[in-house]
């Protein structure tokens, strides 16, 4: 294997190589921190990476295979980390100068979870301003004039431009479909307690949910695999149960081909006519698989419903970000924070309220269908790096809290790629991932190619 | 057994008698509805009673029994319910003119789990304008002249007039202790979560808590017994579990004597003279049993966070209420409720996010005590029927969901009972009531005299 090379690798085959001995722990760090000098300066991913502490993660990982250890599902893996997830090892400083400095002393739950899994935790991937829209420094890794996306901006680029083969961020409106949509790589968020976030920024409870970037399904199952599952101290998660199977459900495939609905979503105008023309090609190839379906008009209501709750809940979670330093928050946080402020208990409640009956009406959208399809954002990542785009084709999946993946299945003029996005039911998170592999085959596109 | 005296049975000693067949149901139930025409013209405890539908239950239970069928721990047992629990073969009108013919289709998760114990539902009880401080007809059974409490006003006056031997009600603020007090009888509100609320009147999803009213503690645990349990329709009861044997450890006692915290909370200076003598009585009788224990001063704001999270909730739980339907509501919820619209989300999630530290605080006590000991009121029923009382001596334990339990111990020199508040750990109800026993026994006054 060309150690050059070994970067290209997805999580799982990497993993496959290091636990057959085919390459060390080491090499394929080498080979990702070579790839973080080659295009960093122009990416810049990573709001905090230290290569030897990367590499002596790795090394002790060999020594461990050496020894006899068992090896865990992602030992001597590289990993991206958001830089809002704490980190007990370095800095999470929560793209603030606020934050500046902060080092949490216990890793965040997902972040111990990786640990055990054998991963390496590559460094710190740069997030937008409190994980909200202020851009941080991240470009896109197909084009430096335009966005990565946000707010998991380093993650996404990161993995697209193949630093590391997975990454972690975060959801609270269109944050890991988004950049991973602008950036060409699978991005997936699970079902709204799926994945703890006990040792995280939190912005709203309510809408908060974490997520993976990988450049294959595979990859995307088997970190779901190891970070899925019931926390005490989240309280949105699930009581103990077995632990899913991703990997195995999504390897097996559906047992008959998926029925898709087509949802154009109330927003369908403010899509980008390259990407109503792709999505035409792409139902009319789907054929009889895939059936346009109409939301209710009070869908549209739902990013009112989303705005509401989300502006009060940042207004509550960064009180004292506002209270104490207002003056070194971003003109737009500091303008929604301030709308946060003076929302009602009234309007909040009534906004939380609706939510249980939008998870109603999806709920019975999937006695029929398999997966929703529909854009991941109005078209490919925008030029100029002053805003990270619109996040609003994702708002009703995340206020709903349904799985959610972004694949890089299509291209636009311009050569970005441009995203398709599959909602699936609550909860049947592993069942999405096979559909989408489905999907990936008959688009012919499970490897999207390379930055 | 003197027929006309069965509705003095507690209902422990009730279901033993229809079980061994020394009475019947229907026996017990014409004594309970006699003592009904014997007094509730100046009680008024009733919002709902008919004699004929709760004798057809009786006779129906005791058939069963004469055809050899199980019979659950209140078979043939007559129980009063408080009027904003839903009851599929009663009006379930909530004290507002609002929902007058109110016929729910379906039994509140409680009322079934009642039936299926073998319970009689004897009527449904007076409430308080949809369950907060507007009173309504009910007076106190040891004076008619007195409030006897409020918002569960029925359900303590028909258990302190021995109308009936159990009902149910439900705490906010002070609804069950303080009702209990005023009137003398066991009142019963376990730990937050513990008894579903689904199909019953929401006003506060954090604050709600349902409670039962008894003449025995014995008979607390009866009724904790069959009532506390998981309800998937109650998002916030507990995973389910095995049952908890109330019964048996409120009978077994504790196994060394209990330590108490005498807590005069930070408004011990509105308690009135006699409440403060009583209480240094009962210390001193107590000896080293007690001790007093100073609450942290920030425990004084906890009235006003709970006033902010109960106003905004009532708000929007009340919305279309207040919507449509304001010129029908008492001067003083209007008022409530156009506060409540007022509040801020971001004052709402402050005051929520108390709660949590408050509750840590109270677990670091429980390493020391077995319970706190504290007034249930100011003092005994205030005179008048303008205004129930006030509930500030049951905020702080409802704020933080904890246990308590009214006992009713002394008197004042009106002859009114003076209650004695006994407060737990979150989720040790059982030992709450066990500690209650012993207490009860140093006092010697297990029995509360009757009305």
């Amino acid at each position: 294997m060309d150690p050059s090379r070994l970067n290209w690798l997805s999580a799982a085959d990497a993993a496959r190589a290091i636990r057959d001995g085919a390459v060390s722990s080491a090499e394929l760090v080498e080979a990702c921190l070579a790839r973080v000098r080659e295009v960093d300066g122009d990416v810049q991913a990573w709001a905090f990476l230290d290569p030897e502490h990367a590499l002596s993660q790795a090394r002790a990982l060999d020594e461990r295979r050496k020894e006899g250890a068992s090896l865990g599902p992602l030992h001597g893996v590289p990993v991206g980390v958001k830089d809002i997830i704490d980190t007990s090892d370095m800095p999470t400083e929560d793209g603030t100068v606020l934050h500046a400095g902060r080092t949490p002393a216990e890793d965040a739950t997902i972040v111990a979870r990786l640990r055990a899994a054998g991963a390496v935790i590559m460094g710190k991937t740069v997030t937008t301003e409190l994980a909200t829209y202020h851009p941080g420094k991240t470009r896109n890794p197909h084009n430096p004039e335009h966005t990565p996306g946000g707010s998991s901006s380093g993650s996404a680029a990161a993995v697209a431009a193949r630093m590391v083969p997975l990454a972690l961020g975060s959801q609270t409106n269109g944050s890991v479909i988004r950049p991973a949509a602008f950036c060409g790589v699978y991005g997936f968020k699970p079902t709204h307690g799926f994945i703890p976030r006990h040792g995280v920024l939190r912005q709203s409870r309510t809408l908060d949910q974490l997520g993976v970037f990988a450049r294959t399904i595979e990859d995307v199952a088997l970190a779901c695999e190891q970070l899925v599952g019931y926390d005490e101290r989240d309280p949105d998660t699930m009581p103990p149960r077995a632990r899913i199977p991703f990997v195995q459900i999504t390897t097996d495939g559906p047992p008959l081909p998926p029925l898709l609905a087509f949802v154009k979503t109330p927003i369908w105008d403010q899509t980008e006519p390259e990407t109503r023309e792709a999505f035409g090609e792409l139902v009319a190839h789907l054929d009889d698989r895939v059936e346009e379906f109409a939301l209710p008009d009070s869908t549209r209501d739902a990013l009112e419903w989303h705005r509401t709750i989300m502006e009060a809940d940042i207004a509550a979670s960064y009180v004292v970000e506002y209270e104490k330093g207002r003056d070194k928050l971003s003109d737009s946080l500091r303008a929604q924070l301030e709308r946060g402020r003076r929302i009602t208990a009234l309007e909040y409640q009534t906004a939380l309220a609706r939510i249980p009956r939008l998870i109603e009406g999806f709920a019975r959208l999937f006695e029929r269908y398999d997966a929703i399809l529909t854009p991941a954002a109005a078209g490919t990542a925008p030029r100029g790096l002053e805003s990270t785009g619109s996040p609003m084709f994702c708002t009703l999946w995340t206020l709903a809290g349904m799985p959610a993946l972004s694949m890089p299945l299509m291209q636009g003029a311009n050569g970005l790629p441009l995203g398709v996005q599959l909602v699936g039911a609550r909860g049947n998170d592993a069942r999405l991932l096979r559909t989408a592999r489905w999907l990936a085959a008959q688009t012919q596109a499970e490897a999207p190619d390379g930055v």
